[in-house]
């Protein structure tokens, strides 16, 4: 006989389709919240409805928004003439918290695959040009992954956007801040040493 | 500036209270949730409160409930002649998983652990002296867990169980089945080898 009560049962399954998640972890994470503060299981179910029902892609750069344009966008603090294209709003996120750039985004969803059936018209591509054509861009910076689905989306970028009058940089590969060398690949050592800069 | 909208802020911080769920996790899965079906995410928002809402103790045995008595306690089929200790409902689930067992369970919530402050009075051990009392029972078998708080509250039952015409045993100890021999702990091994059977 199944030991769990139904509800418990019942939330163990749903809780088994979150990524990553198998029964065991499911169980142990039902358990915790039958234990719970009831106010904060409360706050944690209204949480996963607004999060579902109020984040949307924002209208200019499709980065995740609760409202029609981002944070990002309609801060008019932020430089408009530099435009970093990624791949996915988690893509976003990251470079957004290394606080290295202070320009606008544009996010792709996704990268050129022809393998998975993706081309350049299932991504926001259209979109990017238009953005460059309307002006005051400056320069594009190209952050896909270093991958080859990456690779290839970048190189289709800076074709299409060869023609505008517009910077189309590429962010460096290298050696990771604090790697052991012994730990690097040979691709990305190869990348370094071509990519290397004079000291002093 | 946090990358996030504040609906998808709020998620992550509400996950991150989740036992074994990190910074990073809660974004794995709260990523997830923005782009699951809107109606498995309505389903874990109501899982989450009738679980926690709905899921409470058996009076009988302090196992898991949707009910007053749970099922095992009021499946007629069950052995009641025969009484099954464990520390947490979680044990009791595990055993019931097994199909080893017929009879009834009695969950003492705890083990007796001095240095965590728990003493005999913390458990739900007036209520199994109760059950024994009252008489039908021939046998109760100690699972508790085999560390030494496990050890101390199955040699503090086997005292105040002694005066009763009951059988008390314990789940036996020794080398889990499939074990490689090189992985077994010393102490494992030695109670092995002294609760060894004639084989044939």
């Amino acid at each position: 006989m199944d030991p769990h009560p139904a509800p418990l049962r019942r939330l163990i399954t749903l809780l088994t389709r979150l990524p990553g998640v198998g029964e065991k972890t499911a169980e142990r994470l039902a358990q915790y919240v039958l234990s719970a503060p009831e106010a904060w299981v409360e706050e944690l179910s209204r949480g996963l409805l607004e999060a579902r029902r109020n984040v949307r892609l924002c209208t200019r750069c499709f980065g995740l928004s609760a409202s029609e344009l981002c944070p990002i966008c309609s801060d008019p603090g932020r430089d408009a003439a530099i435009l970093c294209v990624v791949e996915q709003p988690s893509d976003l996120a990251v470079l957004e918290r290394s606080g290295a750039f202070r320009g606008l985004y544009h996010v792709l969803l996704g990268a050129i695959s022809p393998l998975s059936g993706v081309g350049p018209e299932n991504l926001r591509i259209a979109e990017l040009i238009e953005r460059v054509a309307a002006g005051g861009v400056r320069e594009v910076v190209i952050a896909t992954s270093t991958g080859v689905e990456g690779e290839a989306t970048a190189a289709y970028l800076a074709g299409r956007l060869a023609s505008f009058p517009v910077a189309v940089t590429r962010i460096a590969s290298g050696v990771p801040v604090g790697g052991d060398l012994k730990y690097v690949d040979p691709v990305t050592l190869k990348k370094a040493l071509e990519a290397r800069r004079a000291l002093g």
